[in-house]
């Protein structure tokens, strides 16, 4: 059928997560449909990526320099430090514009199950860097799931341990902006319902 | 935020079929946390596939070679000519493994929607292929869409009047193998129930 060249992009393009083999199959024609709009840019920036992108030693971002724009840039605060998991969290936060302070990108949380311990991700480095710059806030950002809320504990048992004078804070749960109360799980909608606000 | 490499890069991903803004940052991001095993090999088999890859003057099917693999198949019988819309058809008929033939790629179908006339397919190219090779049958395998089905309509006038004695034939309509009824439209019912056979 089709030659080994289009059978290997096939191949690795249904590797990409949300895509299976149908949808690879689909995407490489449309690529090789659209060989001067797509194909050739996106395999050079495929290639400049490959080459240029590095994570950055201070926070673990993905950036082309080292340390990170983020990091480097002097407007931010340095002693206001927003742990998340992953960069792509990182990422959300940035779009929202809410945050101007500096990240710390943990790679991932604590997991009995997988067999992810502290000395897998960064948290020897948060500590330090909590230390060295003087932090005065670790906003705790991670997932709401079972393993971020475990990690949440840890980190703040830790941070807690080592620097007595550090606030210490979570995201707050309940309804998102927009969502219909409707919609809402049970868990969601109880701790809303605690944390109400007189308006 | 992120770098323009990495900016870019999700932007050209978002441009694929079945990717979206969100999963084209999905996926960017798992390209670079696999960069030797993914980004690397995808960026290199983007740049063979755009250097190598082209369409097959003959039939219109796409590979590194022209004319392409199956036209240049001995084994292959070339008194057959399947007609299919896309290049995905004929990878589809191939994976099946079940037609021995030549294809021919349409490139489309008419649509006087979209101003698609015949002279915008690989039409003129069909009929001359089927006198210069003799061909004895053309199966015309389109889909079975209103647009498909009119294409069919006027390949059969089409090729009627240059052959008298060609045989044009059509794929089955029917329960699809493995289908349950009660999940089939009306019309597949219809047509299955009217193309019954006796066992």
């Amino acid at each position: 059928m089709s030659t080994s060249e289009i059978e290997q992009l096939i191949q690795l393009m249904s590797k990409l997560p949300g895509l299976g083999t149908r949808s690879a199959r689909r995407a490489t024609l449309f690529l090789i449909k659209h060989r001067e709009s797509l194909l050739m840019p996106l395999g050079d920036a495929m290639a400049a990526a490959a080459e240029n992108v590095k994570s950055c030693e201070v926070c673990g971002n993905l950036d082309t320099e080292d340390p990170c724009g983020i990091c480097r840039n002097p407007a931010r605060d340095r002693k206001t430090l927003c742990v998340v998991e992953d960069v792509s969290d990182l990422w959300a936060l940035e779009r929202a514009g809410v945050f101007s302070g500096q990240y710390h990108v943990l790679g991932g949380t604590l997991s009995a199950l997988d067999g992810v311990g502290p000395e897998d991700l960064r948290v020897e480095s948060l500590i330090r860097r909590v230390q060295e710059d003087e932090v005065t806030e670790v906003i705790l950002a991670l997932n709401a799931t079972v393993d971020g809320q475990t990690t949440s504990h840890y980190l703040t048992d830790r941070l807690a341990d080592e620097e007595a004078d550090l606030t210490i804070t979570r995201l707050a749960h309940g309804v998102p902006v927009g969502g219909e109360l409707d919609y809402l799980d049970d868990g969601t909608l109880a701790t809303a319902l605690k944390s109400r606000r007189s308006t």
